[in-house]
């Protein structure tokens, strides 16, 4: 198989692991790609660049941060398998002891690739981008709150007052959804869930939506708000600017090895 | 076209408001055919036992108990509009005072037929019936926790120290799901919203999971607890026994002339 | 010193560290007297009835339900150190393992004594015992909601339409009422905690009020409903009754012998 | 008497009833003293600088802000009555139809001076100010997590993962303290309400502690934070600085002619 090696570069444990793994993957007779900055850190050269990066199966060793990246970067879509190096992680969902156990597994094909939704992004009709866990507006100034309007099949739905609002995907839902108090949703369920952060009215809960429907957030406030999206700023938007979220035609891919998803978010929430 | 009428038979408003609209109809060249129980409290005879109705269209006059009980009797899935004379009515949308209006549309042809899943449930493998809004299993004993196994694709997911747990469809989401702090779900989505009742361990959040999953729930606890279907008592479980969860055959049919759905949820829970 | 001794006459486990620790306090020239049923369990006879107890600490091996019980059974007030045999123990904060080390610390005068407060709770103006955690009015029917007023004051301040209520002490702010999402209140505050099980209104939240208050819960509902006091089944209420609460003149009693209690409570909440 | 006048000065309604109470209460004898502000928007010249403000009561028109803008300015302790300009006002609680009702009732004695509990806050010991609301730590960077440490009584007794946190009277615990999820809290309670926002871990919960005891929130993280006290951003804080919060030894002063707090917060309640 054709592997495809990526680690977040500023972690020495993480390196290693990834060179532990590399002469493993190599010895069996796999082929290893190293993604550049990856690379450079090992000392390997300068490897290819993410966008470019072709191969199977896409090891990545880091924290959640570091497999929304991937996602991010990736033109290809690689199936991806999470190692984890960060504190919770529940896109990587391999513990770096059980790292080769999940690699001969997918050597032997003992594995499912599973499709999660994305969220296609645009602002005032304008594509912005994709999101594997979260759009977030949220004002730009602390602690004032934002006026904002759901819009659902192009029905004025719901107003909030808040310091802003969050639409997730399922695969979000375990993030900074849960944080602000959203439900866990099944990653086969398709759906934009819609999470208030610090509603000013009480009856603003969280709501999960159909990916079929028309969904669009409009900023409804003098006050200035940030987009940020799978954890990074992407740009300032203000009155009247409208953020429209559809299913992505390109959903990520990861792989699974056997473990069932709710086993796995309900021991982690454990440790939460 | 050929109406059903069904009204809260010890409700004196919604007897003489089925009267008015049954006259409405009728008036109209539409044929009127009046359940059992509301034609006897109108003093019009017999009627039609509810479980033989057959019609075009159920106007149902009463809360969100009338039309629960309503669905869960009627043999043929006849559609179903709902004319609040409750409290705050999810499933009763049309006002009375808007029930004429809506009735027009419906003669027009101006509405949409909805399907709204239902839950087929059963315990230790016998069929017990269905669920519109939520299958419960709680404590039979007051403030006596109990210990439950939600077992999602055979694996034991999740386990619930709790007063109980609630199984809920989108159209429950509004219900008893929402006062135990569940999300507002989408009726297009078709998922079981599982709602701890006062969960011990903070890790115990609601979940969504698509109703593709196998799911059932294990009590898993010597304290006896009660089964409760949209709000009727359906039996005792104990000890081992086990409740399986599957997507309903026979959804619930509604009649939609116009009201978007979370327009019309959100200016419900305002009221709140 | 005068040790008191009260050990869950059921487990095996708390009755031989009964039995351990009696020698080790023996040994260091204190006087033991053991609690009537733990004397029997123990096989030393018939000790002393549990309201007769007299000492300068009483130990109390068991779970909270073990703390519950004594301190609602003693008539003197004894200062309580709980030694945790349960799952997570708030009242019982002193691991087995730490068990001789404190009584050390107690023999050498190293602690506190904490007052704790206590609810004095009347039925319609007839006293009906005393709560360290919390009185619970709850629907006797399962999921049949109940109407309550809370009146503040004389003045009906609010009311919940609910599967119940939770009046809960600070002690209890770590119990059920969390589980019904409460907030952790300092043992230090004298106030009652209500918080409202599954309520139907959104606007129905926890509060904390100050125990110089007049508190009174009207059950407000044809529905009846149990009063649970202490995880103890008390008595049924009926439409029309009154549950007046107020600050017990005779708080419960614990030793602290070096805990800070919100690094305690804290540590405890992540094994939840 | 002596009314002091303050009146948003934005606010053309505000304004106009400044007016018209200014006449009313000078036609039954008092003297008027404006804040410096509404007399130039009144047109009546430079009227007194808010921190010389000198009477017997200070009637406050506009919305919460305007309220405790004009509690932070005033050095002298005037009692307050705020009348509502704004959307929901808990510290504005007469209504401009009841104005004159409550004035007359104000002229003649029959109102009680509440005294509301201040946060007196300091930056690495250094005196920052006051808060009558809350004091917000919150992450200067949209959606980026901080690590705050809780320190009570010299003990690190919790460590937050969260967007930030808030410190809030019981005064406050109506405002930005409740769109976070705490408890609604008695003015009568001298307290610190311990709100995070957005979470990680899902064991922080919303904490009430003590006003006795010493409490301190250390930021514990590389990025950096906005201190915003009372919906005013304050200053920025960094890796290692120490907010340390007491009970001030000023407190604020209201009026209360007559309304129970705890109806008047729940009728509130209802309109969000």
């Amino acid at each position: 198989m054709r592997f495809v090696l990526v680690a977040r570069p500023d972690d020495e444990k993480a390196l290693s692991l990834a060179d532990e793994l590399s002469i493993f993957l190599e010895e069996r007779g796999h082929s290893i790609i190293c993604e550049n900055k990856t690379s450079i850190a090992l000392g390997n050269g300068d490897g290819i660049d993410i966008s470019s990066l072709k191969g199977d199966a896409a090891v990545v060793i880091g924290g959640d941060g570091t497999v929304l990246h991937t996602v991010r970067q990736l033109e290809n879509q690689i199936p991806i398998i999470g190692i984890n190096r960060g504190r919770v992680g529940f896109l990587t969902d391999i513990e770096p002891e059980e790292a080769k156990e999940y690699l001969l597994k997918i050597e032997a094909g003992n594995y499912a690739i599973e499709k999660r939704m994305r969220l296609s992004l645009s602002v005032d009709g304008e594509y912005i981008g994709q999101a594997l866990n979260e759009a977030v507006i949220v004002s730009s100034r602390p602690a004032k709150i934002l006026q904002l309007t759901i819009n659902i099949d192009h029905v004025p739905a719901e107003r909030f007052r808040a310091d802003g609002v969050i639409i997730s995907t399922a695969t979000g839902s375990t993030g900074y959804a849960m944080s602000a108090g959203g439900p866990i949703v099944d990653p086969w369920i398709d759906g934009f869930l819609i999470v208030p952060l610090a509603p000013y009215y009480l009856s603003s809960r969280p709501h999960l939506i159909s990916s079929k429907r028309r969904l669009r957030v409009e900023l409804d406030s003098t006050k200035p708000a940030d987009l940020v999206v799978d954890g990074q700023h992407i740009m300032e938007v203000f009155n009247g600017n409208v953020l429209s979220i559809e299913k992505s035609q390109k959903p990520a891919l990861f792989i699974n090895a056997g473990k069932n998803f709710f086993a796995k978010v309900d021991s982690k929430l454990k440790t939460l």
